[in-house]
């Protein structure tokens, strides 16, 4: 594992990750892919995932050469994930990539997903192609982190987005929380919201805050869909959130009548019922939303919400803006059970920190959890 | 204000900033200085001011030349604070300066002592010395804060050091608190008990975990003093932090036998009562501090005392280690009054973030003071 990296590869894998940021917010359910097509310090062709139905990042870097009138033989191709063997909505990249020969493929992870999972490298063996793998491996997670944790455990990967003031509150005494944190930490937050595949909030904040809860303050051509958390499914049907888009609804209780006009309102309910009555079962959900394709849940939640789906193990990250503001006796930022050792806290790992206009950016994750995904994102 | 600075004296003064920073535990009440004597790329001389009533920085880099065998005619001396021009427990540097003849002196910021104010640098252009100034003013300002702010305000630099989870609480609901942060950050914050000239502390503290309150974690051959906010005159005679170093213990109570027995365990009783009964006038423990010259104010002090310094305006800085775990629904960081609009919170600005072992160093000061330091600490 402590091969050293060729310089030139980074350089060229560091091109093809920053491609693959750039379709952060379109290509869900799939995973943000990025490729460039190189041969003596020239690029040749490059190209990024297309949203669902499209290319593939390979494709379009093939197509792109082949606009320039480049012949990819005996270039080198890199690919922050591993070309898919398998026939989806389109053909297997690594079929196509065989047949363009090159002479070598660098890639930053394996594909998690079991119908790839080696295959699409060892075709490219099979056709005499050179195969370099774990090339930046962390950052290439960091971008697909939640299609990782979707292929490997089921389970898509999920933060709380929080702002909070330096002494760790989320509000006045009086409720009044608009704005803790300033325009640049909020725009941040919505490009959160952009990349993930689900906003889920809980009923406390649409009481109280009537959330639109879509994607503002920064352009996407792709909506996440929106959910909340509504154990008695008391939602008032005249909830900002219903604007057209869809909206899902996990319950714990069933009311068809109220079903039926709220799916009018491109409203999907979800009964969910957890031990506690009225209460919904939040890891249910996690596997509901997993199973249904999506990658990330992004939690935009009060501490009621926030502290259930972190005591029931269902956050993988926090995402906390702090701002350098002093509130005192005020709204805690999560609600959690009481402890009596330092022992029984849960321990995170800061990760990236970042100063957001006057604010900070914290975050934090589960080391372990990391781990496993970084674990099912490596080539063998 | 914008005028480019050369680039040559950029590294210079960064050296010589870099002196100045090996002495930041023992100059003072003197400020910490360095020093460079340069000709040709090449370093003549250079220092830091010693303890106080040893030699200033200028003096040991003129020694050191001179030990060198080297002339400082016509070189350029690099000092981070403009050269006294005054008697105080040495003779004035600013002649010392002049000299030894050098063709130019380079200054990060004046001295903002009322008793050379631009005097230094008036006499060195007298000698017919060329003077460059404001090279590096904020970091030079950096490592003296708290002599600018008691020369220019007549009042400490004071900042507050705490430990926190990452949702923003101090200890368990049950009082546990140690410890929420790990070893380097305790390190760390020895470092700047180390570099302060008072480590103040209150009652709730002593009471409950009895501290020494000295420097362990980092090597200083001089150590701040202590100092106990105990408005009831209620400290146990024999608290732990009565080691034989001086004690400081500010009071809204008189007791003479008290004070006597505990004069003699080297505590100094110091009555400022303020306007509610058993409280102590903080703002005025504040002036008494500056003073007696204590440049720098470190407070590692309970939610209670931390809380009520800062709303009686006595903090300008805040020093927090967050730990990155969550402990819910336990102590909150500062006990401040209820307020119900958040234009009516004290804002701050986030300067530096620093990763210490596992946790965040966050630091947050108030700008609007710091701006006052910066323009008393600037050469016109």
């Amino acid at each position: 594992m402590t091969t050293l990296t060729d310089p030139d590869d980074l350089i060229w894998m560091r091109r093809a990750l920053a491609l693959a940021r750039t379709v952060m917010y379109t290509t869900t359910p799939n995973p943000r892919v990025g490729c460039v097509i190189v041969r003596d310090g020239r690029v040749l062709g490059e190209g990024a995932t297309q949203p669902p139905g499209g290319p593939h990042a390979e494709i379009c870097a093939l197509r792109d050469a082949a606009a320039r009138g480049e012949s990819v033989q005996g270039a080198t191709l890199y690919v922050t994930l591993e070309p898919c063997s398998h026939y989806g909505r389109t053909p297997p990249c690594a079929d196509a990539v065989a047949a363009a020969g090159p002479a070598r493929v660098v890639v930053a992870m394996g594909d998690p997903n079991p119908q790839v999972r080696g295959q699409g490298l060892a075709r490219l063996r099979a056709a005499g192609i050179a195969v370099t793998s774990n090339v930046c491996l962390d950052e290439a997670l960091e971008i697909n982190a939640g299609f990782v944790a979707r292929m490997s455990r089921g389970i898509p990967w999920a933060w709380v987005k929080m702002a909070a003031s330096l002494d760790g509150r989320s509000a006045l005494h009086n409720g009044v929380s608009q704005w803790i944190t300033g325009e640049a930490a909020r725009a941040d937050g919505h490009a959160w919201r952009a990349r993930s595949c689900v906003v889920l909030t809980g009923m406390g904040t649409v009481l109280k805050d009537n959330p639109r809860l879509n994607v503002r303050a920064v352009e996407t051509p792709r909506a996440p869909r929106k959910a909340v958390v509504d154990g008695d499914f008391a939602i008032p049907e005249d909830a900002r959130l219903f604007d057209g888009a869809e909206v899902i609804i996990f319950t714990a209780r069933t009311d068809a009548g109220k079903a039926a006009r709220l799916a009018a309102r491109n409203a999907r309910v979800v009964a969910l019922p957890g031990q506690q009555a009225g209460r919904v079962d939040l890891p249910a959900m996690m596997r509901w939303l997993g199973e249904h394709e999506f990658n990330e849940v992004h939690v935009e939640a009060g501490a009621g919400l926030g502290g259930a789906l972190m005591s029931a193990g269902c956050i993988d990250e926090l995402l906390v803006y702090l701002a350098p503001v002093l509130l005192g006796d005020a709204a805690a930022m999560l609600r959690l059970p009481l402890i009596e050792h330092l022992d029984h806290a849960r321990r995170l790992e800061f990760t990236d920190t970042a100063r957001i206009g006057p604010d900070l950016r914290l975050r934090a994750r589960d080391s372990t959890r990391w781990q496993a995904l970084r674990e099912a994102a490596m080539c063998r």
